[in-house]
């Protein structure tokens, strides 16, 4: 299946206006097609062996929301003790999640276990199942995107937490809690290039030829 | 930036229509402004606290690739001996590599030191440097596509042999060689999914709601 050039074009727009969205979630429900549209693009990510490890667990729940909110703010008090001084007064000025307010929370796993112990390409890299997770989940980006959704990964969270809170079985995985919804607007470029938190590295710097 | 429905059509044909391709490469040279694209569009991936962990490392010299070839195969020896009888067979019938006929390798890395010790959204979740490399894969994935290009993932080799050949240093993780190049055709199915290895599985009994 050819791509033409026009669409090519669509696909590079895309990736280039996605964000890590934080603070301009509406709350305006997300159909349910288009939620499903989202889904499938994230199932059709590459995985290793094809063994699709990946489950989603939508959380519209408003309890549900409340405890990954809490579990937000305690690993957030750990983590603001680990910066330096001037780093930490900008990082406590941060919006770093949108967990209450983005209609609906997406978290992805990982099953391990899926399709049995012997997977075709795992047998070097065991990682290589959560890195088809990662693929299914920034697939999943994209296409919210292209819908006009934001989408924002909430790290800060500790994972067992988490585990408990959606009552994910103890073999699974969680790899990414999103916060997803329609915005108010996408940021012109990172909001923490924005801030001064950190510069956009220079692409050229970033390639090598042959070695290292 | 508001993105039309052609313009969402354009990145959802492209992304079904994405393969982990083996076999189809052609020794057609990838225009270098064309590659450029390909990379700029893995260097705009989400990454935690903005850190932009990846480097690329492209290879085009055959000697490397014969080396990386080799690793190939000796890490291959190893995985066949892993599957029972009949998969073995199966297995053993499958291309599963195309790292000399591609006309570039691209080798995706991970410096976990880049920006200093603590990073931003990377205090619970040590893997997150990881996982932002592995976006980078995807959106380099799919920009590819859309310039009608094949990616293929070797992750049948050792990545302290890879790191060897590519002079990789020490405090660097590689996260994928990738094969890149143009293709006779793309498949209308995954490989694996055609050949019967596994079949895709069924969205709906991977969408839970509110918990597991």
């Amino acid at each position: 299946m050819y791509i033409t050039q026009k669409e090519r074009e669509a696909v590079y727009k895309t990736i280039f206006a996605r964000r890590d969205v934080r603070s301009e979630f509406e709350s305006k429900e997300i159909p349910n097609d288009v939620l499903m549209r989202i889904l499938k693009a994230a199932h059709h990510a590459p995985s290793v062996g094809f063994m699709q490890p990946w489950d989603f667990i939508i959380v519209k729940d408003k309890d549900k929301k409340h405890q990954i909110k809490e579990a937000f703010k305690e690993a957030n008090e750990k983590a603001i003790k680990m910066f330096d001084n001037e780093k930490r007064k900008l990082y406590k000025s941060l919006k770093l999640e949108g967990i209450m307010e983005a209609p609906i929370g997406i978290c992805v796993t990982c099953d391990q276990s899926r399709n049995g112990p012997v997977v075709l390409g795992r047998t070097s890299i065991p990682e290589m199942d959560l890195y088809s997770s990662v693929c299914a989940i920034e697939n999943l980006w994209i296409a919210a995107r292209a819908e006009n959704i934001g989408v924002g990964w909430v790290s800060i969270i500790d994972n067992k937490a988490l585990q408990k809170i959606l009552n994910i079985p103890k073999h699974i995985t969680p790899i990414a809690y999103l916060c997803v919804g329609y915005v108010s607007s996408f940021r012109k470029n990172p909001e923490l290039e924005e801030v001064g938190w950190l510069q956009r590295e220079d692409l050229d710097r970033l390639i090598h030829y042959d070695q290292w």
